[in-house]
């Protein structure tokens, strides 16, 4: 009997990757109209490995853009950058067309609603009030507030014990296959992959995967069947 | 011979001590509707004294508030908070009436400007930018840039060598006796005090002072004379 559903939520319920991607290209242009000596190809690149080795949440990742290219720290083009990049951001984010759709659907059906992700608190619920879905959801954990992130099962089963569910009663909705699906398999959830965001290409063996979110609500009708 | 002109940024060239109150209280009453158990009189009085025992750059104003009052960590209320906050502020964020004329007209004068700032580089620059007067400026110097911040003589002194004039070449604007009419008038520079601010009303003996921004063109063209 399925009693709830958590979900990812970079990715899985908003684009993520590529409004991030598209504000970073905007952000570069004004940087190059404040002053940055590069082409808008040669500094995406070099933000591409910023953000490669420092991660996502590295909060200096302009400042060493900047000093990477101009050998040394320029508070006009940053702060152009970031200001760019935070404006952009927040135009263009929105829930998938189906994200609201499908919450309402299960929430009809009765089901408990959770988000499992990883990232900073505060940050991920900016995007869950800004998205206008923070009221769906019975509880939002984050890896911040464990202080452990995916793919770890303890976090999979923190959030689980937090729902008052056990695992078989659960379904994981997940972009990631090696982050979500797997270890929400592992400690005995369902887990289905959305086939959004940049992972979406990459092999991975999974007993459901959906294109889109509202496909969720007839698995878990069946699901529920069964 | 009067060459330059140095301002302090905050509640001098626009203002901020009122703008910032009146998004901490538009971001208490959202924090109210989003569940925070307290009247709003009762939550500003506790943010007051947060802001006042750890100062306004302390990035964690909201989470204390919500600990103070709730007892506990409540992220949906944080960030209710946070986000409203800004949004206010950037929405009210705009020069004084006359600040861009005064700066016009210190320019056709072919005076040097400057900006000798406390606070954090990132945050003081993009104030200029969305004030939309950061061109107007040779030079902007912060406390954390420099390492030292004001009433220190020498972070005067560092911004009169960075904007290449003599004490007794420079006025400087701003809106504090104690950290900007004092320092400034110890280290040679010709000072003038705008009553803006919450500090308005203090007293203080200088010898320049005005209400209103522009009426530092006709001191300067005084001075000039002079």
């Amino acid at each position: 009997m399925i009693k709830g559903v958590l979900f990812d939520l970079d990715d899985t319920l908003y684009d993520s990757s590529s409004f991030a991607d598209r504000a970073r290209r905007e952000a570069i242009k004004m940087m190059i109209d404040a002053g940055l000596k590069a082409t808008e190809e040669e500094a995406y690149n070099v933000l591409q490995r910023i953000i490669k080795q420092k991660g996502s949440n590295y909060n200096k990742h302009f400042d060493d853009l900047v000093k990477a290219i101009m050998g040394h720290y320029e508070p006009k083009i940053i702060t152009m950058g970031i200001i760019t990049y935070h404006n952009v951001k927040f135009a263009l984010l929105r829930p998938y067309p189906d994200t609201i759709k499908t919450l309402i659907a299960l929430k009809k059906m009765g089901l408990k609603l959770g988000v499992i992700t990883d990232g900073i608190t505060i940050k991920q619920w900016e995007k869950l009030i800004r998205l206008g879905i923070v009221d769906f959801f019975d509880e939002v954990i984050t890896s911040e507030e464990f202080g452990l992130g995916k793919p770890n099962k303890e976090f999979f089963e923190y959030g689980i014990k937090k729902m008052d569910l056990n695992p078989d009663e659960a379904v994981y909705v997940g972009d990631r296959v090696d982050k979500d699906i797997i270890p929400a398999n592992d400690v005995g959830m369902h887990a289905v992959r959305i086939l959004k965001g940049k992972y979406k290409n990459l092999d991975g063996n999974c007993a459901y995967e959906v294109n889109n979110l509202f496909e969720v609500v007839d698995i878990i009708k069946k699901l529920k069947k069964s």
